[in-house]
């Protein structure tokens, strides 16, 4: 079983003016609602090609069941520890611009991460635990790590896609897949990574010194490389024009995980991710079974020089 | 029994943020949320001044349940007719000015109106019906006066805030309590209305022409008139630095119809209408029991010659 963990989920309030008259009154031309977060999203990806996971964090209040019941009718398991505040209502303003209000979301206290550790405390061998984005302010910063080390202890895989703060505490456990982004990756090893190759090159000193089994590098349209045990993959993702990058890390994230765990080869499952990314990045919403068929056959992947 | 009626209710969602970068990512210093509509802020004041009402009109989704929900909290019974599409949420955001994006709200269907009148069908002589507030664009424009007509035939007392184009459909019912501002009663009269005298005489004259009980005609900072029968009373407000109008005139309704149910006299119940409209206008949210009391005594009523 997949559980993934987002811990300050949001509702996503899109809302669409001609042209913001501040100080002003202004009335929409539309709006929309979606439920938010990098763990929803990878949940709601793995869900479209088939895999089904559970999605966990903390929720509240009317915005909370808002998120449960988005996942619900995705039929997605939402197993998510109540808080007391109502969950955040990000505003995506879109005028001419896009313009982002994002809030910081309800106090969790100690109490409510106990529950999520116990949460955790159901899973076991060979379950994943996939973590995903940022943290409320409210809990400690090395609560990823701890999160890892208890999923560990429990036979679990870890999975985490998150900046170098919340990253580094659980480098000490043993993690199963990893996504840092070319200037994450330059933020552990001190040195600028713009090209493929410095990526390569910074990537497998990084993968030697810890204990990793998947190492992804992503470079925005650059592409990806993929580092697994004595072997690099350079993927060079389709061509297409950017609508909405919101969710595209995630998305290749979930391409990914499903390649594992349908056992493709580590080339098929990282066309798989690339497909995924981009068909996110290239629509409005997120990635589509459709859209990643056709953008799957699209994606170059070739073995790198080590 | 009171119903008032908010046929486009809200979720005000309240968002300070320092300076808002358009086209970036912003984060919010304080957000919070509260169930706005004019109907329901008639039920709030009323329910400060220890007296119950029902909300009704129509909600959806998460939003109309967090609006059902504080109402609940606040002992207010809440009976709305649920619609498909969740209700609306409109955006207050606080900079160093005040900016309002005002959402459409879901839409309502016929099926959904018919529930409406068969709701109020339940009620009868000696009950009150409040219609207060902007219409949703999907329902006729005439539903006040089609509401008011059913009202009346049920032996209901009707009480209408609202714009011309809403109000006027209802005036061949006869009519407990409305409260047009001068600018609304000049639309009417097609004089300008800029002075306390002004709009006596023009409110004479529309109140012997139409079968209203009370017609109260606002100006704001300048007060309001009242006539009523024979009588014509001039209040003025009581001193103090406008802090927020919203619900200022909800406010005002509220603290007439209770003086009205407390059976005070025309001069209290102006007097009290008068202090619930300041409490509110002078602080951030709605009349409060203790302010209204502070400024009760401050408001100066007099008979104006006919």
């Amino acid at each position: 079983m997949i559980l993934t963990v987002t811990l300050n989920p949001s509702v996503d309030y899109v809302v669409r003016v001609d042209k913001l008259n501040e100080g002003g009154l202004n009335r929409t031309n539309d709006t929309a609602f979606f439920a938010g977060g990098k763990g929803i999203n990878v949940s709601q990806v793995l869900k479209e090609l088939g895999i089904h996971s559970t999605a966990t964090g903390f929720t509240g209040g009317f915005s909370g069941h808002f998120i449960e019941q988005s996942l619900d009718d995705k039929e997605i398991t939402a197993d998510f520890i109540h808080v007391e505040e109502p969950s955040r209502i990000n505003i995506k303003l879109k005028t001419e611009q896009e313009t982002e209000i994002n809030a910081a979301g309800p106090a969790i206290s100690e109490t409510d991460v106990e529950a999520l550790f116990e949460l955790i405390g159901r899973y076991g061998e060979g379950d994943i635990l996939v973590l995903a984005g940022s943290i409320p302010e409210s809990v400690p910063k090395k609560l990823y790590g701890l999160l890892a080390k208890k999923a560990h202890d429990l036979g679990m895989k870890i999975v985490i896609d998150a900046e170098k703060s919340l990253l580094e505490p659980a480098l000490t456990t043993p993690l199963h897949f990893i996504k840092p982004n070319h200037k994450e990756l330059s933020g552990y090893v001190g040195e600028k990574i713009n090209t493929i190759e410095e990526a390569v090159k910074h990537g497998r000193q990084f993968y030697n010194h810890h204990d990793i089994e998947y190492l992804m590098i992503s470079m925005a349209e650059k592409g990806a490389i993929l580092i697994h045990r004595d072997e690099v993959y350079v993927a060079e993702p389709p061509a297409g024009n950017l609508v909405n990058s919101v969710g595209a890390g995630d998305s290749s994230v979930a391409g990914f995980l499903a390649g594992l765990e349908r056992d493709l080869t580590i080339n098929d499952a990282l066309a798989l991710s690339m497909a995924c990314g981009a068909s996110t990045a290239f629509s409005e919403g997120l990635a589509t079974i459709n859209d990643i068929q056709h953008y799957q056959p699209l994606v170059n992947i070739r073995r790198s020089e080590k």
